[in-house]
Formats: structure tokens, sequence, C-alpha cells
């Protein structure tokens, strides 16, 4: 599975596309494909920017076909002019998504922080040295918002595979079920 | 000129197309082309929604060809859960007209509402009526949000024409300095 990772900024958007691999003994193992963030300038009219933001992640869909679109659920801002043009980040990335037929999972920073760190209340720079040791990466990924896309697109794919394991038992216990009657 | 108005919202977006047209006189006159609201349902997927606000401005631009689109300024919200989905809204909005290459101006409530009733503090039924009065239309447009959308677009048009009208009369003081030298 192939998730791509958006850390939306009024200023850098983070990036990151992480797959899920199985090996031979099938142990899963996260591998980060591609990292970055596209830098707008706060001196551009929104409009344009927002435009800049939108191609940059249409090419990025089309050239890596991600199965699945990742963003931070936000709960708080400094003030509603800020949440706003968040927002406005947030609306074109979620539109780059459907436009390209991919759903979209949000995750509260509780969750990203618990999936990649395994605490809630961790440190940003925690989450910056795990996600560059769960992707066996030689240096914290630069800039800062990359790491973030990656810890964001990590989370959905620990998120996803404990699903997949409960329903995987789930399915067990009522085949057993079914065949002890 | 051509302008259209958007008054984003999460599950009604107004829109209103205005001319501004001149008659043999030289009097100047607002014609409205067209008003509605793209309506979303608050249990779709956000991204589905914002796909469909989306497509429907895209439809619109194309079909109606504006000069230029006009949106409300925010600067309240009741809190930053609502201030992130309407910005989301205002993105997707503001991309639909940078796509098209079209400008997009932003305008306070209060500068609408002196624009359109000649009072910031007017309220909502009283713009209402007076778009109803000024583009001439036999009762007030439905749902509210066109009716909103309009008056974004009425207040675009009055603010283009004082500046066209300020810029033209310097222009004849300063023709006037030179030839008086």
């Amino acid at each position: 599975m192939r998730v791509l990772g958006i850390d939306c900024g009024t200023e850098y958007t983070g990036y990151g596309v992480v797959d899920l691999v199985s090996d031979d003994r099938n142990n899963d193992r996260l591998v980060c494909v591609i990292c970055g963030a596209i830098k707008v300038s706060p001196r551009e009219p929104m409009a344009t920017r927002l435009s800049r933001i939108s191609t940059g992640l249409q090419q990025l869909i089309a050239q890596h076909r991600p199965d699945r679109v990742a963003i931070e659920d936000v709960f708080y801002s400094a003030n509603v002019k800020s949440a706003l043009k968040l927002g406005q980040v947030r609306g074109v990335a979620m539109l780059a998504a459907a436009s390209a037929g991919l759903d979209v999972a949000e995750y509260s920073p509780l969750s990203i922080k618990s999936a990649v760190v395994g605490y809630g209340r961790a440190e940003k720079h925690q989450v910056q040295q795990m996600v560059t040791r769960l992707l066996n990466l030689d240096e914290v990924p630069e800039p800062a918002d990359a790491a973030d896309a990656l810890a964001i697109a990590i989370c959905h794919l620990h998120t996803a595979a404990t699903h997949e394991r409960q329903s995987d038992l789930e399915k067990r216990v009522s085949t057993r079920a079914i065949s002890s009657r």
C-alpha cells in the first residue's frame, strides 16, 4: 500500500509518499518513496499560491500514484484568520485527492504522534527522529514539513495495518465459530 | 464588466453573476445574469463536497466568462473548526478562479453592506432587498446565499466603478496641470 501524507501550510506544504511492503517472511517494512515541500511566497496573491500548491500535488499524485491520501486534522489555530488560511490550503489538498479519485483520511495530531512515537504528547523532534528511524533514512528529512508529512503517511499505514489485522482476526474467529457449530 | 460573486459556505455556496452596462446616455446599470447556490450534503465526505463545489464553479466560469471573481473576506467564525471548513470552500473557490486566469477580489462584510445599502451595519434582509432593487428583480433571490453572492458582485462593481472614476478624474487633473504650464 502506498500513502501520500500532506502537511498543509500557508507557506510550506510538506509531502511524503510511503510504501508498506512485506518481505518473504511476511514482515512489514516502511519505505520512503519521496518527500519534500511545496514552498509558496506570502507575497504572492493567495489564489496564485493555492494554484501552485494544487499543481504541485496533482503532479505528485500523477507521478507516484498513491492508493490513499492522509492529512492532519486540525483543532487548534492562533486565530480565525489563520484557521481560514490553513483551511484554504487543506481544501486545495483534499480537492487534488478527490480529483484523482482518492479517499482522504484525516488524523488528529494526537493520533499521528501515538502512531509514530507511541506517545500522543511527543515533542516535534521526537516525531522527526522516529520518522527517520522507521523509514531507515540517513538523516532527519528537511524541511520539517516533509518529516511531518511522512509522519502522517506512517500514521495511516499503521492504522490501516492494524485495521486489516483486526478484520483478519474477526474473520478467522467467525470462521471458527461457524465450523465448530 | 462582468463579475462573479461567490458566497462560500460548507452547505450552500451562493453564486451571482452581475454585469455593469452603460446605456446610450452613459448611465451605468446593473444586470443580474444568473444566480443560485451549489448545495452539498453534510453527509458526504468533505473531499467529495469540495469536488462538487469546484466542478460547479468551473462550469459557471466557463459558461458565463466573468472578468473577475469577488468573494467575502471573513474575520469572524464561531470556532476554529468552522473557520477551517469555511476556509476549505474558499480555497476551492479561489482555485477555480485562478485556474481560469481570473483575479480574486476580497471584500469585508462591512464593505459589502456599505456598497449595497450605504450602511456598514445593515441587516441581512436590508441587503437582500437592496440587491433586489438594484438589479431590478421581481423578488428577493433565493436561497439567501444567492442574494449574498449578488451583493458581493455588486460591491466589486461599485468599487471598481468608483476607482475608474477617480482614476479618470486624476488623469484629467494631471492633463489640465500639464496644459496650463
